[in-house]
């Protein structure tokens, strides 16, 4: 909605262009490419690779090379930076070639799943001296950033209270169930990034409780469906994270910061602004289905972002730090709830 | 609002009344005086003792016998029920007395804050056959009712995830604070009831945290100004409580049932129903201030309920062992602070 | 809801009362009742009259004399004032009456239906030094009041458009239908009290606009069950009342006023605060079902006003003058549908 | 919002695309350029044409021939179709241009502000057999489309009301105003095309009023800048158009519509989902700033329709037809304001 004045300003010349590769044409990479390819001005999509000869053969875009072998993006010096959408299992050797290549790195989340390959992966990029972002995207909602922004401006004073409600309208697959690494790692990182983001502090401790309260599937991969995650935060504020893969009314994504001086609150998002009332009541539609669309906005200004700090050779505003932390309070989150007691976050290798 | 009906449907004759006592004319009891002399034709408000001659003399109601000493109260035969609004710690003489004297009673929360007290008067009032009712008012909020009843009715499945925010407008003073019992019993007990009553579940676990991010003075009463409490129901649901004893904004009361065919939500409620559009956006009013205004009607219908099951010689709508559990709950919560691990709550003495 | 502060203040002693008489015992008479015998410290109820003594045997207020004749209360010295709540026809003798009696006057609306009748009584009123009041309860909601205030208070500058929607939930009786005037004299009357009451102007000219959608029965009465109605302000500023005799999803009474710095909107008020969200959307209770309930603190404040302005000796909020204007707005309106015409209202007979 | 899934659809391939000419890059011309050059799979952007070479030099397009004389587009046999979004006094000849040219129309509201204009253009389209189309924008805003569709559904039985409330942040630039053809031909002249639109039935007989209340500006061009407007309809049913030229609190778009069984309401959209409360109460942010924000999607969903019925030979959603008895229903609004009288709407010209 206020992407408006950007589509309109959009039209307006611009001057230098980023040349840009993007790995993997699936769900999420679709998501950048349209982006990419339609929506940013200052940004040319040059390539996009995919091992899978389908995905590459649906893209409807004009003038991009369509490649199985990710090497023909390596290695086209026109691309000056990638977005790496492909599977997480391959994040690891992109990421390198991008460090060899000296391609700037806009990589999806999550960076990976252990801890020692994300150091791997941040050493090589500080060493390459390439720019490197994480896809948190929600991070670029207009409602949540403007969040963030006023706790910055102290609107609400010091903020002592963080809840978040984040619930999806349907369980993932089971082959994606398979390898997500559990609802800590998959659901609840996007709550760790917004609980830090919009805190401006660190989470101190963690206490996690789950059950598995409706998908048999979901159990028998030894994953939870619905999880409740406490937080303490270094300077004192507290919090909690209300997760569940199932809501039949619609992708619930709710934050809320409570301060000495006030609350904010960032409210669900319906289908229309169409209200019918009847004999039985008011009623309006439902939430937007998925993140698709309600965060769609997000995804388009993510790369915006990642295009502006390359133009203007400014810092990044998601760091390989980021992504770190965020796997950090997965891990101390399953720790807690696997041993049923609170977790410190153990933040002894963060730089 | 809704309580409509019944003021109209009031000026219509009855048939008996129930002969009623009121102990202590404090805040808390001209709330129920006020109620009982005006509003419920079916109650005749016979007396009022208080030793603070002040708090009776500032009564308005007429043809009501005003006394200091409580006896009066407990030799009129014309006294059926009465009703306790002394401070907590004259409870335990109030029902034993009553118990001996044969009066039915309705008794303010907290019944007593020692499980030994709330023995010894639930086991007297067993044993002298007395109906015994518990002020749980907020039960009777005509929305947070609904959400129960429809909870009941399965409109939202099997409830899976309960989340409660309860904060109120200004700590109280430090006379009350010193002797409340601390935030789990004087704040949270109320949302421990809240979460029982419509999940229609025990709660088997929590896990409480909490902290001293504003009040000095709260603090060195050894208490806290603001708590999480993390809830696991025996039948497998999860559950939030979210309390400060201070909010700028108004009282911020919201319970919010999550289950497999949808949300249940009680919002809050504002002052008026005024909109106000500027050029710095939409404006509302504040809440409504305290519970004195926003459970207005609850305070009116619960003694509404106890009058009707003493006419109806119906069983009482909350009960003494509903104020035990309630208070082994505010127990396991504080246990569970104190030790920063989750605590089983112990039901073994709970028939 | 706002009344809360004035039910537990309530309770104080006060100080003088007035004695007051009720005549009329039917569904507006027991409103009344019902808030002087219970809710209004300052006023005494001292007898009901209706010549319908069913209505009269019905009522359960004690300590009050019930009369089927009107004269034991025109002969009550104890009586200060009246509360006149009879038929429409009968409201010219009750207020000639009490007018020789010397008591003073609270008159359900509308006064009459015929100027000259109204003007009868507005002189005798005038001449006999009674204080009258005229009860268009709305102007007591706590949100339209608030309205006024703001606009008064030039929140939203200089108002330029008012635009009432005021629909009932269903049809009056035919009995009733009979005898009310038609939709301008029973409906809009109401509303276009509101709109001088708001816009704090008298209105100039009207155009009004009916047709006959649903409803045979009134059809046959002569009258229209459907009216929109235009206004022009002496000021400059524009209006619409938006009216219809049925609405499916409850009472709906809302008003915006529009001006050179905002809005203010009245919004509708909903049974419960409970949001219920599902697989088809998101649904919210039903409007409260009509006036009795949406308005029921309007008309305990417009008794407490009469009061107050009797005990201070301050001049009566809704005056003799409001009532005749808003009779020659509701003859203009008759008159615009009738000729297809804007018609100028004529105020030459008003003082 | 609901066009993501369209944007990512979008990056599927697409068979047949439709060769476009866009004849002006002002204001309105740059929206549709930007939504087919980068957003609609199916169109083609050939060639912009603009006498103001700084219009075109400022596009960011690539790819597209861009012309100062118009003539380049219609001589261009790649282009099948053109966006006429030039100066209203141009629009005649384009059209005729077209109809020689056989290039299908996509035309900007108004076509013109005379009937014989209007009348010569549509009987030339009809010789020719091109397709017309005209871009009443707001019948493809989401949810304004999902009332129309409910209304014929049935949802709310027979539609008997519909109030539209349609305010502009701030008046158009005096060059605009001075060509505009006045309120009812500039902004109230949507309002008309909404109400037909969403009751499926045609307007009998308008009353409008209106007044300089806020602009000397606008006085001094003979125009107004507030007005409503009361219209009733052949099949009885009744509506409001409430119109100001300036809203402080942003664009005000409102569109209800009463029925037997219910109501639907079309609410405003506001910047972002953001709540904010503190002492002073409950805010939100202000409305979506204009008609570039607020019906963004409408504009691409309009264009869309066009390809869609080109791709398809169907019928166009806005005919030439509808352009016509909007411009009839401003003249008789206009009469009735001069003449202060209701006025019929002469179909007599109408097929």
């Amino acid at each position: 909605m206020t992407c408006t004045c950007y589509y309109l300003g959009g039209m307006d010349k611009v001057g230098r262009k980023i040349g840009l590769g993007v790995l993997g044409a699936g769900r999420q990479g679709r998501i950048h490419i349209n982006n990419i390819a339609r929506m940013i001005p200052q940004a040319k999509l040059v390539a996009v690779a995919d091992p899978n000869r389908e995905n590459l053969s649906r893209l409807g875009v004009e003038g991009v090379r369509l490649c199985e072998d990710s090497s023909e993006i390596f290695n086209d010096s026109s691309i000056e930076a990638i977005v790496i959408a492909s599977s997480t299992d391959s994040h690891e050797e992109m990421i390198l070639r991008a460090c060899r290549t000296k391609k700037h790195v806009f990589c999806e989340k999550p960076l990976a799943l252990q801890i020692e390959v994300i150091d791997r992966c941040l050493d090589e990029v500080k060493n390459s001296g390439i720019k490197f972002m994480m896809g948190f995207n929600r991070r670029f909602d207009p409602s949540l950033a403007k969040i963030r922004a006023m706790v910055a401006e102290g609107k609400i004073g010091r903020p002592e209270i963080i809840a978040i409600t984040s619930r999806d309208p349907n369980p993932p697959h089971l082959e994606y169930l398979k390898v997500s690494g559990g609802i800590f790692f998959d659901t609840t990182v996007h709550d760790f990034d917004m609980a830090r983001y919009i805190m401006h502090d660190e989470i101190d401790e963690v206490y996690a409780t789950g059950n598995n309260l409706f998908s048999d599937e979901i159990k028998a991969c030894g994953d939870l469906d619905t999880a409740i995650t406490l937080l303490k935060f270094k300077k004192g504020a507290l919090g909690s994270i209300n997760n569940s893969r199932r809501a039949v009314y619609g992708f619930d994504q709710r934050v809320e910061v409570f301060g000495s001086k006030g609350l904010l609150t960032a409210h669900n998002v319906k289908e229309t602004h169409v209200e019918h009332k009847d004999g039985n009541g008011c009623h309006m539609d439902k939430h937007l289905y998925f993140f698709t669309e309600r965060y769609q906005e997000s995804y388009l200004y993510e790369i915006m972002h990642f295009i502006d700090a390359l133009l203007n050779n400014t810092e990044m505003p998601v760091t390989g730090r980021d992504a770190k932390i965020s796997v950090l309070l997965s891990m101390a989150a399953k720790k807690s709830f696997e041993e049923n007691r609170p977790v410190k976050v153990d933040y002894s290798s963060v730089s």
